[in-house]
């Protein structure tokens, strides 16, 4: 009889393979505070090197990091009137602190525009202070009636990006380039996830935006996950908070602002996009260990030289670990990297050091034997082909999952596989509503070529549609 | 007449001086919520490289980072009698949430030992899985009554390190390791900051520990700030949530366990201890920016020339910037860097240019004229230079303030200038309270050597006497 999987098969019950990664992996647990989570250091470490690679083209795009606070006066919520409506369901208010009642209770920050918008403007004066693009590492949080780790969690990590601009052109295109040259390139060379990028419905804009733009992935399972957001906000913050400058004519006028951001919800993406029966499969540019030393059995010397292989793929660069527990079984070690999808396996036990060689086994491929002067040129040439193959089989993945379509019952059957795509203009608001009924949304529009429309309405769009996370 | 001072002198008034500085080098502001802050580009950049400088240390001690969440369970507080106590008039209340109000409130955590307690005790099970050492990087809220940007605000960013190990002498070995190695270390190396580094009474102690190590600096005030804690938890935490293990002979036994701290404070500490008249100093080695190359007039070339210079500074690994804002007068220009603090500047105009010279000003010292060729190999002795000198100042200061006496009436005077030594025999728990009617306090035992005492009643402590922030 074949032995009982470790994880539940992702055909049988993806939302089980999910929670059953996420325990055996190590990666998070669930809070005590309902849809609160714990990340573990595994989990963590992956999260570590993914905010190092979008903080890098954060920075290349021109913004600074800051910090601002945790807890927003509630009044400041109420000055721009969508926003208030799309947050107030979801807020946490502190009401009691240092032992009395506030006089005005303060509000958890689910998301920050409000109190940058007062604080930019005291710092935008003029139009040489202009644009002003900011960033921030926090946490925020929003209330969730079905959280599930990682993807929808009452307390999550993000950056958000907050921008103040001359004009709308100028807001437009670099609420643009956020959401293709930091998150769409990040998400594509950092994750391997492809994405599709596109301009949200009317009825899927942020809370006060007049335009926002999105990242979409498809996990295994053919669900949607939405990875990134980049709104264009109009003057709508500026209006309510009073963000305006004196242009070089001496006249005033008010900003145009964006406002972005990516959060731990990509791991969840990561995860779904990646894992397979086994575990997970971490790209190894987001890998906390690329490479496990795995000491077969101890004797002749084999700790040693499984401590200089080690010692010497650290020296190159690479984030390499010994895994010398012989008295837990070889093959209990092996299935737990694989679980924990670190994409290189080296096996070194006494018989391979006598013959000078290693194996090597790249996750989920068949082991090949290496000369042990070879192991630093074999391993980064894994390392690469790993990171472009997850890449590639997950984009054949998605494409040959997504269904060109031509009527809204077509589109929720595709939805039940993967991703439909029907001209804009024969779905329509009406049909986008047709689909709600389904649990099935506009995920983005974008235009035939696969690029980002300039707005909602431009001639030829073309309407992503699935189920999604 | 002299010209009025950009900011208030230190010796007529200190406290004004430091606002002043927050203010005039875009540092931080306060939050709209009482004792929040507001961390700008350049204050934010200051605790990036601080906390990137002091996470090397942490992983260095083996503890891996991760992520708990922000809401505890009122309940959890509870379990540890002195926790409770201490914390409870600092707490912040979630009691609404999503719409509704909650049936147990939460508090916005103000430390985490409860919730890593509770989670450590899931996950140790043998002395194999000891010591488990977890490090997290999270703001915190302590409603404060008076608060002070980086000094005591009711939000902080912070990293608390929490540990389980299987003996009492394990815990404290690793509580001072840390108190030491990445503490002392940090500050000393990195910030330039002289410590001392010594045991708390047991009036000073954290809520909840049997020992609480401590980092103590002197602020150009002669005033004390605690830079950061190390505290010893005994069996207290691991008996509240039942942390505990199986030992090599099959016995269940409670863990020992730690936590430390290292705050934003550190920030405050850095601007109080090196600052002076013209504004800040920034050591070189946390200095966002640590050399400003600024045209003096523009013409014949001299932008080009100024950016060639930064980008062979960058290039060499130098935190480089250009500052050719020629329409802003050029003394106003550098009036703003030395407010900034910037380690070094370089000043190039036409007539230097022409003479293939630059002036390279330290913060602080004299003009010098170097030949172009030489710009970098200059600029790197000139921040090293400065980064010891900094410290060397500091250590010359902080020594020649701290006065050896012999009684409570000396301890008092001398803590109007600076620190006071006297032996913890003489001075005992009486004299303590004592001083504290004085608002002086013990910062910390030593040793007379300057070590850390195994505990506050060994033979020969001296008590560390003054005010603090």
């Amino acid at each position: 009889m074949a032995k009982a999987p470790i994880l539940t098969p992702q055909a049988e019950n993806f939302p089980q393979w999910y929670q059953d990664v996420l325990a055996k992996a190590e990666l998070a647990d669930n809070g005590p505070v309902r849809g609160t989570m714990v990340i573990r250091p595994y989990g963590y470490g992956i999260w570590e090197l993914m905010q190092a690679a979008m903080d890098r083209r954060i920075k290349a795009a021109g913004a600074d990091n800051v910090y601002f606070p945790l807890f927003i006066p509630e009044s400041y919520l109420k000055r721009e009137a969508e926003h208030v409506e799309g947050f107030s369901p979801e807020l946490a208010v502190v009401t009691h602190a240092g032992g009395e009642e506030l006089a005005e209770p303060v509000v958890v920050r689910p998301t920050s525009e409000t109190v940058f918008g007062e604080f930019m403007a005291k710092w935008v004066q003029s139009y040489r202070d202009l644009p002003l693009l900011l960033n921030q590492w926090a946490n925020v949080v929003r209330w969730e009636l079905r959280p599930r780790v990682f993807l929808r969690t009452t307390e999550f990590l993000w950056q958000e990006g907050h921008t103040a601009h001359a004009s709308r052109e100028d807001a437009a295109r670099y609420a643009r380039d956020i959401l293709e040259h930091t998150y769409a390139d990040f998400m594509v060379n950092e994750l391997a996830v492809p994405v599709f990028t596109g301009v949200k419905t009317r009825r899927e804009r942020f809370a006060g935006a007049i335009n926002t733009l999105a990242c979409e992935a498809m996990m295994r399972d053919g669900k949607a996950l939405q990875m990134g957001t980049s709104h264009e906000l109009g003057q709508n913050f500026a209006k309510a908070f009073d963000i305006d400058y004196l242009d070089d004519a001496g006249q005033r006028q008010h900003c145009w602002t964006t406002s972005w951001g990516s959060s731990t919800r990509m791991v969840g993406g990561l995860i779904m996009c990646h894992g397979d029966d086994a575990g997970l499969r971490v790209p190894p540019r987001v890998a906390p260990i690329q490479v496990v030393v795995c000491v077969v059995r101890d004797g002749d010397g084999v700790v040693e030289a499984a401590t200089r292989v080690r010692d010497e793929l650290v020296a190159a660069g690479v984030r390499a670990r010994v895994d010398d527990r012989v008295s837990v079984s070889f093959g209990r070690r092996v299935t737990d990297w694989e679980i924990k999808g670190v994409p290189v396996r080296i096996e070194l036990g006494p018989r391979d050091l006598a013959e000078g060689n290693v194996m090597l086994a790249r996750r989920g491929a068949d082991k090949t034997s290496v000369a042990l002067a070879g192991v630093g040129s074999a391993v980064s040439s894994a390392l690469d082909e790993l990171q472009r193959e997850l890449l590639d089989e997950a984009t054949r993945r998605r494409d040959a999952a997504t269904a060109s379509v031509g009527s809204v019952g077509e589109a929720i059957e595709a939805a039940g596989e993967g991703f439909a795509r029907i001209p804009w203009r024969s779905l329509g608001e009406a049909g986008e509503t047709e689909l709600a009924e389904q649990a099935v949304t506009v995920r983005c529009l974008q235009m035939p070529d696969g690029s980002v429309p300039d707005d909602v309405d431009a001639d030829g769009v073309e309407a992503l549609v699935a189920r999604s996370y």
